[in-house]
């Protein structure tokens, strides 16, 4: 397909995985790293260079006989990729490298990287260089940021170390003490809701914060759980965030890649704050753990869409679609070597695809695999996955606790179910008692088309943001609620339930409902027939989901046998 | 995970990418085969060893330093096989062999594969073993099977070598020539709709029919087309197939599999005929080319759960199901032997997961590589394959026709709309109209709850499994119809439009659409708001494909665009 030979800088599990994604297209790859390292195992068409990424002349050799250079890591020699290409460009010839050496070099020194974002007008936290490691220096910054704030390793960092969080005064003096013989600089403390992250690949050769839509592509924002730093799970897609936060995490995601030279795949980790905001934390120059989950969920992986863009091969339409709901764990070693094959097994007996690295036996925290648990949506993932989560917390001596290192879980709402008033709710206990057995998650409101119209808008505008398949809206009276909320919600199904008032037989009710305009199309039941709102929105959510599909024919069934048996005893109290 | 080597017989594309899942898992393997083989390609860790599957000593060497042997291609020596095994046996080591060599033996020659069969009670097509390759012999035969009628070599044949059709007592003759020095068996013809296949997993060593509950497991039924007898395409799932009809077939593939000793997995081709009867065709006994949607398309592909099943460990419950819908294209060889690259680079482009084996330079016909595309619904793939359909047939110098080499085109349709009496239909127009911009597929039917009622019954008990999402009914007078409807198919939703009569206002209708008892709902529209019947089904399929909620939420704002336009004329009429 391509004949070029690419060269990789380091051999860890982002070249390992890269490797796989060239192998299955027969790309030609060379390998930078030490003999046998992840990436070398599954590459026996190319011995490629024994040595280490940092070293300027195993760099010269691996280039030496490749078209394209490109990194798994970022702590490579830039100064020997910088001479490399001015040597080939002065010797006509085309050794390409991406991302580009400034762009590695920029983002290994975590303060300029900060402050080329913020010429890019990226939101980022506010960040202070440390030109002199002392205490004055530090106490000044504590009043200008506030505590607590971070202090931070400029370069070299990476999972957490070389990051101190200075709580109060007092934590100045050991934080010199941990990071004192490195560049430091200082960052506001972030309160943020979530962590996300996006991948994005960059497919134009230039920086330009301006032309960020022709010149990159990105994933869907996932969410990101880190433990002691380090990356532990991913969420793909976010849960519970709006499409809204989604798209405007991509842009931003987006535009802070476009400011940086070079093609390929880049990692962007950001905060979500209470305020809905976003801040951009980290750049990554190539693969990065938050995208593990491409390779099964996406039509094309991080790992395919980087050899696309390296290569300047064009990027599918659709390859960044997510395909599939997942979940991501990271498998980590605890303080036995051998303990995560436990959860690998597990993993696997699970039926989730289980990544190991080949890195042989574990040290404490280190990452020697992951696995992605596939699913229908993110409600039955979170169920296949906790069992792992707990025995990954186990391995590593961490205590499972909900909402400590155990995430805690968000049932994503399916159905949601609205009155206009507190008084329709016992109407409605059939409807969710029917829900509550099927299993299916709902969610309870009341939204008044009269009292609270504001309030009504915006709940039926961010149904389909939110992934509400279904809303059932009951009302009584003039029940405009159910045609207000198809109105407003433009696309989301509403199945209207006619609530019989104290005066009248709900018939007007009905009426209202059925005679909506053409455009505006509310799918109605009869008069206090919660069952059958129930049933529809059920039928509805049955048509994508087998479980769902089981307990709804389940019902049906024991409908039809409690009538086989009602007439069978009338058969038999009549021949008595 | 598992420290035992395995040993593999051959080293082709099912063995690469049977190594490919082992290296995903760190399961260690070594090949026999020749040197850079596929397999061998991304095998850095073990060298295997050089030399051909069919020959005793280089198994043996094989053998010699692993823990389980298992082949990617049946013609292998099975009497080393047997050898090795009672060797180890007395030995007291423990060399695993899966498949047994007992199967591999049966299915090599394939009128022993098809008496296994019989004796298991699988309904294979009628086959004649021919002991003397005579022409009178023949003759015999083919007043027997009539004519046409297929003589076929009993061992050594694949993708079609060495089968021959004898259409008339003419072509007896040229098929001897073509066959007489191999051992021969003659098969009936059969006039097959469709050529189904079903990947299965054998978990339990004993060959025992009987038991196919407890040691099988299989993936969904698959549509394959085949071209010159050799795979083309892989439908994933099976087109227009009932739910009831993919249960039968892995039913009896299962079946037919329990009939052989040993573990692993298997692959079985089988017919389709016109009745609705299934006849099982051809087993394989390891990873199957109608089975390589799996890698994408499932939680574990057949390589991964062929590794589970040899080391005798656990296949979990979901692995099998289906995540998404795949359509898999093989990319074979043309007459230039670089041409399928183009093919390659097409569906790199067009979002694809292309594999290629990593076998060179190709010869014509030859399975250099193949690629899988995933979408959300068999419509949306057939729409993006069909290019790749055509690209494929231009590099083997194929005519590409509907109906030739390209397979016709079925739209699966995600909405029935049926109408008591063909007076109905007028109603409709609007909604059909509202469907065909959507880019809905829909059937039309005239089901009458009381005319015709065994045929409405039928057609809504499976319209569930036709895969029809949404049911729209209509009906006037006594509107039984979506009633009955909802009731039959126990779990498709039904959204009822009620039709104005001759006589009436059709308020009549509506009353009997809404006052469906508890357990039954109808989801009705306004009478003759087939617009709102039609936007209803949209909003529904627009839960789960974002090109129709694109759609649905065009039609909103079109719609409100037209409305202001509107407000806007009138207030400048207000103003001259």
């Amino acid at each position: 397909m391509d004949s070029r030979m690419i060269g990789i800088l380091g051999g860890g599990q982002l070249g390992r995985m890269l490797l796989e994604a060239a192998n299955r297209r027969n790309i030609r790859v060379a390998v930078l790293d030490k003999k046998g390292s992840p990436a070398k195992q599954i590459n026996a068409t190319n011995p490629g260079v024994e040595g280490s990424f940092a070293d300027p002349q195993a760099i010269r050799k691996l280039a030496s006989h490749c078209d394209v250079l490109t990194v798994e890591i970022e702590h490579v020699d830039t100064y020997v990729l910088e001479k490399l290409e001015n040597e080939s460009k002065s010797q006509g010839k085309k050794l390409e490298i991406h991302p580009s050496w400034q762009a590695i070099r920029t983002i290994q020194d975590k303060y300029l990287q900060k402050m080329t974002l913020l010429e890019g007008k990226i939101d980022i936290s506010r960040s202070i260089a440390v030109p002199t490691a002392s205490e004055m220096e530090l106490r000044k910054i504590g009043s200008q940021l506030r505590y607590p704030f971070m202090l931070k390793a400029r370069t070299g960092a990476y999972d957490g170390r070389g990051n101190y969080a200075v709580k109060s005064e007092k934590d100045i003096e050991p934080a010199l003490d941990a990071l004192k013989d490195r560049p430091l600089y200082a960052e506001e403390w972030v309160n943020f809701t979530m962590e996300l992250a996006v991948m994005v690949v960059k497919t134009e050769d230039k920086a330009d914060t301006s032309s960020w839509e022709m010149s990159t592509v990105s994933y869907p924002t996932v969410e990101t759980i880190h433990e002691d730093s380090i990356c532990k799970l991913v969420y793909a897609p976010a849960r519970q965030i709006s499409n809204e936060t989604d798209q405007r995490a991509q842009r931003l995601a987006r535009k802070a890649i476009a400011s940086f030279k070079g093609k390929g795949i880049f990692g962007v980790e950001m905060f979500l704050l209470k305020d809905d905001s976003i801040l951009v934390n980290e750049i990554a120059p190539r693969p990065h753990n938050s995208g593990h989950y491409t390779i099964e969920s996406c039509r094309l992986s991080q790992y395919d869409l980087h050899l696309q863009a390296i290569l300047g091969r064009p990027i599918p339409a659709k390859a960044t679609a997510l395909l599939r709901p997942a979940i991501m764990l990271n498998i980590l070693g605890g303080d036995d070597p051998k303990s995560f094959l436990q959860l690998a097994s597990a993993a696997d007996a699970a039926g989730a695809k289980v990544h190991l690295y080949g890195k042989g036996d574990a040290t404490k925290g280190r990452k020697m695999g992951h696995l992605t648990m596939l699913g229908n949506n993110m409600d039955e993932l979170e169920d296949d996955v906790e069992p792992l989560i707990r025995l990954a917390d186990k391995i590593r001596g961490k205590q499972s606790t909900h909402g400590i290192s155990a995430p805690k879980r968000i049932s994503q709402p399916l159905v949601g179910v609205v009155t206009g008033s507190i008084s329709d709710q016992p109407h409605l206990e059939a409807c969710y008692n029917i829900l509550n057995d099927f299993g299916i998650p709902y969610e309870r409101g009341i939204k008044s088309a009269h009292r609270t119209p504001e309030a009504m808008a915006e709940y039926a505008r961010n149904t389909g943001f939110r992934g509400i398949k279904v809303i059932i809206a009951a009302a009584g009276g003039a029940a405009h609620l159910p045609g207000m909320v198809a109105a407003f919600s433009k696309s989301t199904p509403v199945i209207g339930l006619p609530i019989k008032p104290s005066i009248g037989d709900g018939w007007d009710s009905l009426v209202s409902m059925t005679n909506m305009p053409r455009g505006c199309p509310v799918l109605t039941v009869g008069v206090n027939n919660a069952v059958n709102a129930a049933l529809g929105a059920a039928r509805i959510l049955a048509q994508w989901d087998q479980t769902i599909k089981a307990r709804v024919e389940e019902y049906v069934n024991n409908a039809a046998a409690e009538s086989l048996e009602n007439d069978h005893k009338l058969l038999q109290e009549s021949q008595t």
